[in-house]
C-alpha cells in the first residue's frame, strides 16, 4: 500500500501536474515560448450593456468549440494611465504553437464570434506573440 | 532516510512548488485574479534597432529594479490578422495587486526607462485588466 502511494506521488511528478499548489512561479514561468494572442475591443458608444455581456460570453465560449487553446483569460481595464485609447476588454488567447493559432482563426466557431461582434465595435486590436522573459 | 524523503516530497506539493513539471494546466488556471498590466509599442519609423533593442532590454530590466512584479514576459507581434495598428512590441506584466502596480508605475525607475524611450516611440497603448476566465 506504502509502494502503492509512492508511486502515486512519483506519478504526479512525472505526470507534470501538482494537485496541491495554487501559485507557482516556476510553473509561470514555464508559459514562456507560448505563442499569445492578445485582442483588444472598444465598443460602439451606443453598444447596450446586453449585447457586450453577449460577446464576452461569446469570446469565452471560442476555446471549448474550436480546441487548441491551451488558456483563456480576459479582463476589463482598470488602468488608472489613461493610455487605453478607448479599448475596454482585453482577451488573452494562449496557444502551445502557431498552428494552432491558425486553424483558431479561420474556424467557423471563430468566425461566426466575429458576425456578432461587428454591430456593436468601434475598434479591434490585435497582437500575437512568442512570450519570452 | 524513507521517511526524510517522504517528507521531503510532502514538502515540496505544500510548499506550493512541483520542480519536475514542465507545463501544468491546473497551474495556469491560478493566475486568475492577477492584475495584468498589458503594454503595446509603436516604435517611430527612424527609430534603430540597437535603440529598439536598449528599450526591450530596459523594460526587461525593470521587474528586478522596481520589485512587485509577479511575472514579467514580452514578445514582438507574429500575428497574421494585420490588425495591430502598428503596434510592435507587447509586454505583460503580472502583479498581485492593484498596491502592487501602483508602486510600480511612479517608481523611480520606472520613470527613468520612459524618458529612455520617449525618443523613439510613437505610440503607446496600456490596458490592465484583472484576470479572469
Amino acid at each position: 500500500m506504502r509502494k502503492l502511494i509512492g508511486l502515486g506521488i512519483v506519478g504526479l511528478l512525472l505526470a507534470g501536474c501538482c494537485p496541491f499548489t495554487r501559485v507557482c512561479p516556476i510553473h509561470e514561468q514555464t508559459t514562456r515560448g507560448k505563442l499569445r494572442h492578445v485582442v483588444l475591443f472598444k465598443f460602439k458608444a451606443d453598444a447596450k450593456p446586453e449585447q457586450i455581456k453577449a460577446v464576452e460570453d461569446g469570446f469565452r465560449a471560442l476555446p471549448a468549440k474550436v480546441g487548441g487553446v491551451r488558456y483563456f483569460e480576459w479582463g476589463t481595464d482598470v488602468s488608472p494611465e489613461k493610455l487605453s485609447d478607448g479599448f475596454t476588454h482585453c482577451f488573452l488567447v494562449t496557444f502551445d504553437t502557431a498552428a494552432a493559432r491558425d486553424a483558431y482563426l479561420p474556424h467557423p466557431a471563430h468566425k461566426a464570434f466575429v458576425e456578432t461582434l461587428k454591430p456593436i465595435l468601434d475598434k479591434v486590436l490585435v497582437v500575437d506573440y512568442v512570450a519570452r522573459k
